[in-house]
């Protein structure tokens, strides 16, 4: 198992060697290892085979600069022109953040930019310099309408940054039911799905992984949790301008521009709040539990403790993963190096 | 039956008696018959007698001033002084929407104004004047941890109201998995509720529709409805400084003064964005549904179609809340002329 300078290593070789600039590969692999330190696989170093790939077809530019128009005093509108996600994203956030001081709430529309990835790494970012963040992205359409039969939604995801007295709340969510990566892991191993997780490419329900992969996960929460999927899908369009539904592209496949939106809203706490926040917050900790060896969770609370486990111990990343990360790397940290990796 | 008109008039009558400004009136009025005529009865009329009485008990000033104070450009900071809900929320809403237009986004905080009652109701008319709505709030705390035995959170709803080429899409949704009054009205009916609606008062699963009054109702879609019905509360509390959790008092009550938060964000939408969201939206109930009888619903369809056919009948009003409302109307349209009801 490599550690963590390991890969953070081989991640930013592979990536200059790509054509990132170095700057630039430390924002994107930075992102994609705190994903994998908090335990969500999903949004970890498996997404940076797919990077490098979007990359070498041409539909993501890893020297773009996106343009940024100030539609309006609080309002910038942002094109990403095909850059990579992450990296237009924080000079995006950057320059809201600093205007949110000003007018109390700014907002970000982006639009041609590549899969932001995991958005509480965003929501951490803004509530650690004391400011709130509302982020919403969309994907390409996996998710099916309540009482519908074909992939309709995106897992459009919602992240919630909050500053406390001590670590930022942050909460992060897709509004499907659950990942089609976790569609494609039990697939993967030849296991059957629960039921209800989704249907097959007949819009029948289904408990077999691998003819889910071609026809639609659910949504959460039923009925709502499809109104809130559906809410924020013609939010971000509204928004941004960016394709919407069966139109959208290139957030999970490697040949085709990246067409999604992308919406930040970055407000001022009220002064002294911080104090109240981290009071509740250990209230909710101390409130009686339904198991007694199971005390009540706080969204992030998991992930924050996996993170802490994870970054000075070595990284179960599946080999295949690893090894296209280095062999993308090149001479330095490429195969011929595997051999160093069980010294350190 | 009475009429819409009936109901309208004595309605009003009833607010301008305790003391309400006629204006103020209407819009708290028209709130009220609006969400009836959708069909939320939990929020329609069974609400006014409550209104009349927490002004009665001096918990809600019928003749205050809200303050309305421009923290930043695009914040502004409102002390609703416990005046009526859709009053100060109304005068708020029109002083953002109208600086949204020079500045792109802006925001509305508030504190110490009562009941904002249906959220829907602000989604539309943002909307409907071309701008869009998030829409926040909480309640007092009725909603247990997932995971967890006690009332923590509120039922805290989220409305997004989105223009589109023809009727504005407006989502509005609590998120807890049903509401207090529809566990009442089985408690009054003597139905059991079902398993997974609620927790009694030792915070054990029951079916006893009156055990769970005194209990906690469950959030919707599991731990994921939790995390969002915990970042909405922390986030109105950390934008308005606000009550939070068991703090909360004079959502449901008529002897406590309001001290919730409310967050209205009003923003621009991307020019031209209207016609992709409205062609969507009619792609989407084209869609194959599940049950061929039941074709993919909007939501806010079922709330509109029924608005239309109840504006121009008879309202289903409960007779003890139509009296109620009456006898608060005094001579011209209280109880002595109940007779005239049955003529027109």
């Amino acid at each position: 198992m490599p550690s963590v300078d390991e890969i953070r290593a081989a991640g930013l070789a592979a990536l200059v060697r790509a054509g990132v600039p170095q700057g630039d590969a430390e924002i994107q692999l930075s992102l994609l290892l705190d994903a994998e330190l908090r335990g969500v696989a999903s949004h970890g170093l498996l997404r940076l085979p797919r990077v490098l790939e979007r990359i070498a077809n041409g539909v993501t530019d890893p020297r773009s600069r996106a343009a940024f128009d100030w539609q309006a005093g609080a309002l910038l509108s942002v094109d990403g022109r095909q850059g990579l996600g992450p990296v237009v994203a924080m000079q995006a956030l950057e320059k809201v953040c600093e205007r949110a001081r000003e007018t109390g709430v700014a907002t970000a529309v982006i639009r041609n930019c590549d899969h932001l990835g995991m958005l509480a790494w965003y929501g951490e970012h803004v509530a650690r310099h004391g400011q709130i963040l509302i982020a919403l992205t969309v994907s390409e359409a996996l998710v099916h309408p309540w009482g519908g039969r074909r992939a309709m939604l995106g897992t459009n995801p919602i992240a919630i940054g909050i500053p406390t007295a001590s670590d930022p709340f942050v909460f992060d969510m897709a509004t499907s039911l659950v990942s089609m990566g976790k569609i494609h892991d039990h697939a993967n191993r030849g296991m059957p799905i629960p039921e209800g997780w989704a249907l097959d490419a007949d819009g029948d329900p289904t408990t077999d992984a691998s003819a889910a992969k071609r026809g639609a996960i659910a949504p959460f929460g039923g009925a709502k949790g499809y109104g809130l999927a559906l809410a924020f899908e013609l939010l971000v369009t509204s928004l941004t301008g960016a394709a919407i539904g069966t139109a959208v592209k290139g957030t999970l496949d490697s040949d085709a521009p990246c067409n999604k939106g992308d919406v930040f809203i970055v407000l001022e706490p009220h002064h002294g709040t911080a104090a109240a926040i981290s009071a509740f917050i250990e209230d909710l900790r101390a409130s009686p539990p339904i198991d007694p060896a199971v005390p009540v969770r706080i969204p992030g609370d998991r992930a924050r403790s996996a993170r802490s486990a994870r970054a000075a111990a070595r990284i179960d990343l599946p080999a295949d993963i690893w090894n296209r990360i280095r062999d993308r790397a090149g001479s330095a940290h490429g195969s011929e190096t595997r051999g160093d990796h069980h010294e350190a």
